[in-house]
């Protein structure tokens, strides 16, 4: 019934390479249910059949997840704006790692550099191998990993991202799991993919209207300083979820110890 | 002379269990040295021998700390406003955990799940033992724990709560220990319970008062994004902090190097 | 070509000490390169040979980093005034450690406590020994350190700083590791040192400009709640770097495969 979706990530991130990624992201935005709050009429999957659950994003070069940007590219063009689009099209590509409807799970075996680790920075669950490491090494070539640091200063500890940014020097996959750039690491890639599935089972297993509502609402209370005021809205989006059919299925199935049969839309 | 208070809590947090708890706390509230900038003529407990200095808060059911919300007594109501004060109370709860001008010690042995996770993760300080485990699987059941998110993520890094969130797995104690849940593990219930009555010492060992003032500025300044604008509000504390007596009398027990003799009031 | 500048740090934080230290501090900023953002025309260095390319703070005092705060100082006034001027040479002192456009890294061997603490969590780097510890105990004497967690709580976990402030009690060099207080750390004085070497290898191998430019934006990102606006400054962040003469050299040298010269100027 539901389509695991598998985006296998190359090299350099160059601006023909965001776009692709773009295009690619929404079309597969298509095949999502909407978070209920953002719900039109005409927002409801026809066919569930194809509707998007998780996505899976790994690498299909030999121990390297992703370098970052094309600095040949990036060298070539003197035009801002130009570098500007590169730029603008990176912004939209992580924007859209947290803002699609479904959990987006990154697999990584080797090395994610500069926006390469922004990349995997951006992704909600990220699986490692143990040979990986993370760096941001933009200055050595005279180009600070500024947005790349946007993306790991908000997962790693403040000590980590100043080692990472102000050295450039790799961490390894320990380090980045003890300081939370990382979700868990495997000891070897098979270990890896029978995480994620495992991983993938569960959240199966889910609505994908639940999860896409409350995908949506974690990163908007995640950026809310006051603890009262995101309990407030909170609050509201669990009335409001529990009006949800699937949650009424969900909570029925439970108490009368059976499975849930989910209707997979957000009314 | 210090009384330490010790809840033994319950499996599910129904509304009713809420209420008695936000009962409970209004009236420990009553038993604690207000907060130095809130305090007014009459606030000045007439006994310190009813002095409430620390609060622990554990389960009485074994194996389990919390399951969090009573399922069915959200399926069985339809009424919005019946459900939004099962939140309400909840909220409640949680702010006066933190709010509570002692500190606030959790001991948990067993799973904490769901709005019982979203408890511990609002405690100061959180003791567990090796075998726990903490989840927020509202989601199985279509019910996203949207709520338990927010005090989730603000406890561990983005890349476990997102984990956690959307996958509804329950994650180890060590993990929760690696990714800021807790403050530390012990391998047995009576090891933990030694812990705690350690950590106990050192509370009771302070003035109540400077506790009360310096946990209130604490979370306070935690919300705060601007470092400059923190410090400037955090020197006027510290400034304050001096000109009270159990201030001069500790310095000058400390430099005398003899046992201070603490008022415990905020004058 | 490149000075490195240390640091031998004593005990107490004395008016005295704090006055010495940003005096310091005054002088090695104009040491530096600016960052891009706030250069003048004048800003320019007219001598690289005297460029400051890291600064290196530690201990002179066996056992122990800083115990903080001078008490008897601060017990000994009455004066409101002279005590906010204590805390404001402090406060100071802690934001220019941020301010500063080369990476500090902190070498901490034995006790940080209270301000001494605050001073270890406002460097960019920590390396310490594992036999370091690191506390804010202010509550035993009274002064409950209220600007210390400060920076304590923008460093390590809710529930690790909860615990330090409100029970006194020190952490171990590994807790404060898993915590995020330290970014790494060596079983001898000998080890961390050579590790320091590394890193400022790693340091002055990169143009000192961009680092300034660098350290400047990624502090100031991390103050910023909504994502989009983060990425919306970094990216035109990128767009000035990629412009500057440093970062053709070095993009230029990286494809041509030979090492780059630097100017280290913000041109």
């Amino acid at each position: 019934m539901e389509i695991l979706f598998y985006i296998a990530y190359r090299n350099a991130l160059s601006l023909a390479m965001l776009q692709e990624l773009n295009e690619h992201f929404e079309s597969l935005e298509k095949q999502c249910i909407p978070p209920t709050s953002t719900q039109s009429a005409s927002s409801k999957s026809d066919e569930n059949a194809s509707l998007l659950r998780a996505l899976v994003i790994s690498s299909n070069c030999e121990k390297i997840f992703s370098s970052g940007h094309d600095l040949k590219e990036m060298a070539e063009s003197n035009d801002g704006k130009y570098r500007q689009l590169i730029f603008d099209e990176c912004t939209k590509l992580m924007l859209r790692l947290r803002a699609l409807p479904v959990p987006v799970i990154c697999q990584v075996d080797g090395l994610a550099a500069a926006a390469g680790c922004q990349f995997v920075a951006s992704c909600d669950i990220v699986l490692a191998t143990e040979r990986s490491h993370f760096s941001t090494p933009g200055a050595n070539v005279g180009l600070f990993c500024s947005t790349p640091g946007i993306a790991v200063a908000r997962s790693v500890n403040k000590r980590m991202a100043a080692y990472m940014l102000l050295t450039g020097r790799a961490i390894t996959a320990n380090e980045a799991l003890i300081s939370g750039l990382v979700t868990s690491i495997s000891p070897t890639i098979e270990a890896m993919q029978s995480q994620t599935e495992s991983i993938l089972e569960s959240i199966i297993a889910k609505p994908a209207s639940v999860i896409a509502l409350g995908k949506q609402f974690m990163y908007k209370q995640m950026e809310m300083n006051n603890l009262a005021d995101a309990y407030s809205q909170g609050s509201k989006v669990m009335v409001d979820n529990l009006s949800m059919k699937d949650c009424q299925e969900g909570i029925d199935a439970f108490l009368g110890k059976r499975q849930p049969n989910w209707t997979h839309s957000n009314e």
